[in-house]
């Protein structure tokens, strides 16, 4: 609805020709949606991009209603555009051109030390200048947040407490708001045991309790390839090594190759995030969760599934996760709702499974307790039904721009960039052509005020030096795509470099 | 001023009887004081409460303003009231009577591992409920915290905040906290590094942190005795060893003691409070502080200090700390505002020396970032100045709570109880006779909806088993003293029954 509204209703070019209407041998309605067809083909329209609504075409093109919604039904037959419900009809993304594919990855078997926090810290102060585009932050454009409500919320629920006793707020959290959270899994299609639930300091904290709570120092830790960085942190904070595991852009983790990593590397644990993972974008098949969750409870392996994204879906409904599949309590799920309501509050849980007694003991020991009055906030945000409304718009947002973003990148970026195709959440995976180090892109791009998450943050040894992250989830403008243009002659340029002296390319 | 000022003002008892005005060879003024002297010495008038003014004092005896105002000068030269600017007079502290006084502890110098956050777990969800007397929660009594104000600086705050981005928040905090905490420290005399501190959320993640900075799992770490179980919970959480030290319960850690475990036991580090230590309440004299920092730098092992209570003084001035005296960056200083001001808001932080990089990427691990809200509305308090006024209310309530308390105690419990000498803080420390186990106290305490923090909290051994810690921060009430009482009774029937059964004492 937001993004690409304007340009979609009036821009120069879109008209389509109806002068030859009287042509023998083709239908009007076969000829508009050719024309139609040939647009998108020359990327005068882009996937994502809302087409004018029929009313709109009928009297653009001096075509009758009918014509216009035979050749749109048409149309969306071929699988060129969409209709979606009281939005109009969008450019699909092109889920058939024959541009390729990002591969599975085929990681390094060998566990490794972790030491990519201080990378990843220096690159998100880069980020915080208000004037650089922010295609490297990890965290959702705050704009769609409902900051006045949730502030609000929090303002009469501070002004009731003149009085205050912080023993109330001890681990596991405020009954209320774990009340809320359990409801929105029932809502959402699966019962968790409230009695389970931890609140914890954004999922930063839920991940590096669970860690604590299923592994020690010196243990190795089974990690999907690329992994977001948040996992490796955990690792790296607590003194463990990580493996990373083959993983299929498409369903995620590998379970055969995780499964013979953890007969003969003798992994502790594993870390994924099967729902919209960061940085690749997929959703996990539920046949998959189901057999991964099988495996590790037969080798009696733990394992961590961060799902902060897991509202963020484009799809129908809310995809499953491994916690639905999990009898054995071997699933220590985490979430939190910094990607989806507030970050600035730092609210996250954890549903540990059997493990639930160690995690609470250490959510005592690391923070003592969670901050009440942001619990309650969100708590009363979630009672009041306001999440649901909020969340459709974002889900909706989001979805178009990362089409709108995947084909601006193919646009523009040099041939053999290869793009991950997310099913939710707000980031794209961008693999660049072998030759362009992401560090160089990263300071290159940072003197225009560009800034993007360089691939050698989501792995512990430098698997991913060619690929970078971009975050779509700000309202798409003209500044975004004159960023992502200049990111592109960025690349063609280290490409040329690179080309022409090899040898300079080994030390990025 | 608020503890026992309706008592004071025309209890029946108090009243000095006056019919002997003509009595040869005593003048009037010293009868007077001889006979206020005799209601302080038989527990009628106790330490901390406020005595008649000398105008009550004139009218109630029929004697003149000066014979009051000589009578009274003379019980404060002999040391039995004091006056308090603006306040009027106060009862003194006993602190010439014989009472047996507590003795420096002599631990046992084996390393051990800790293992008590499940204990103080329970015991605080003990306090948790409303209608106990919270004589054993760790917090102060939350009446006096100014939430109206602080809240109300929230409330605007984000009220501002209509679009927010996270990457601001990243460590080390708010810059204008970080001004506003450098500010007091100069205020309270002496300078830091503005650019050294790091915000966390509350003092129990400066430690966590700072500890993980020096020290490995596995290590040994060196603790006062008793000690304060927030130390305890961070070498638990991180697997490391306690060793305890010598302390003595008015100048605090025996730092020959200290110097002799770290040549022979091989301590990686220590954490100390030398400040109104939780639970012994001492201050340690400045040149012991300096004495301990030279020593420690000489042997290049860092210390933890814990500094949250040092704003809570009865004397004069702020005390110093170790960090005053700290040239070599091996003092980790950690403070708070949860003992001071609000404990909701979970804002702590720490300066950490030459471990400062360490920590930072600590906390950026740990919880990623301190929530921005709470630590505007704490800047904004403390930049309005509203921090001392408040302070002052609440230590000179602290102080008078602190006398009354202790003298309370020593009348109701069984002979032999030594109790400490608070300098500071809200915590009385209470060493009951051999063979009175304080978790039967515990139990026995809570059937009479009654909290205490059995002393097993305060060493990673049993080394405390027949001590309590008492909490004073509330408002002193016939409810606390009926409460103090009761545990009187409790005490002498534990007491009684040990020596009926001296066997059943093994197994507390």
């Amino acid at each position: 609805m937001r993004a690409g509204g304007d340009r979609a209703k009036g821009r120069p070019g879109t008209r389509i020709r109806n002068g030859r209407q009287g042509e023998v041998g083709v239908k009007l309605y076969e000829k508009l949606a050719a024309d139609i067809e040939a647009l998108v083909k020359q990327g005068v329209l882009l996937p994502g991009e809302r087409i004018p609504s029929v009313r709109q075409a009928s009297q653009h093109h001096r075509m009758s209603i009918t014509t216009v919604i035979r050749a749109y039904v048409l149309l969306e037959s071929r699988g060129v555009i969409e209709s979606r419900p009281q939005s109009g009809y969008f450019v699909r993304a092109r889920a058939g051109e024959p541009a390729a594919e990002l591969q599975p990855s085929r990681p390094s078997a060998k566990p490794s030390a972790v030491d990519v926090s201080a990378l990843v810290l220096s690159t998100l102060r880069s980020i915080r200048s208000d004037d650089a585009v922010p295609l490297g932050s990890p965290y959702p454009e705050a704009s769609l947040f409902p900051w006045q409500r949730i502030n609000q919320y929090a303002n009469n629920i501070a002004r009731r407490y003149a009085k205050w006793t912080m023993l109330d707020d001890l681990p596991p959290g405020s009954p209320e708001l774990i009340r809320q959270i359990s409801r929105r899994y029932l809502e959402n299609g699966y019962a968790v045991n409230p009695n389970e639930l931890i609140v914890t300091i954004g999922a930063t904290e839920a991940i590096n309790l669970c860690l604590q709570a299923v592994a020690k120092p010196g243990d190795t830790i089974a990690v999907e390839s690329p992994t977001y960085y948040a996992m490796l942190h955990a690792i790296e904070r607590l003194g463990m090594r990580a493996i990373e595991v083959a993983t299929d852009p498409v369903e995620g983790i590998d379970i055969g190759a995780l499964a013979r990593l953890i007969d003969e590397k003798g992994v502790a644990a594993c870390m994924v995030m099967p729902n919209f993972q960061n940085p690749l974008g997929f959703q996990m098949p539920d046949e998959k969760k189901r057999a991964l969750v099988a495996m590790l409870t037969g080798k009696d392996i733990p394992v961590i599934e961060n799902d902060v994204c897991g509202e963020l879906y484009y799809g129908e409904a809310h995809p499953s996760s491994l916690k639905a599949f999990d009898t054995a309590g071997i699933v220590l799920h985490c979430s939190s709702f910094s990607k989806t309501l507030t970050n600035a509050y730092r609210i996250g849980w954890a549903l540990p499974g059997r493990y639930r007694g160690a995690v609470e003991r250490l959510k005592f020991l690391n923070t003592l307790t969670t901050p009440a009055i942001p619990q309650l906030a969100i708590a009363e945000f979630l009672k009041n039904d306001g999440y649901d409304f909020h969340l459709r718009r974002v889900r909706k947002a989001y979805a178009q721009q990362a089409s709108i973003m995947a084909a601006t990148v193919r646009r523009f970026f040099p041939e053999g960039t290869t793009t991950s195709r997310p099913a939710g959440g707000y980031v794209l995976w961008v693999q660049l052509p072998e030759g362009i180090d992401a560090m160089e892109m990263y300071h290159a791009a940072l003197e225009h005020r560009i800034t993007v998450a360089p691939g050698h943050m989501f792995a512990p040894a430098a698997t991913y030096r060619h690929c970078i992250r971009l975050n779509y989830s700000a309202e798409w403008s003209t500044g975004i795509e004159t960023a992502v243009q200049t990111l592109g002659k960025i690349a063609q340029h280290l490409l040329a470099q690179g080309r022409a002296h090899p040898d300079s390319k080994n030390h990025g």
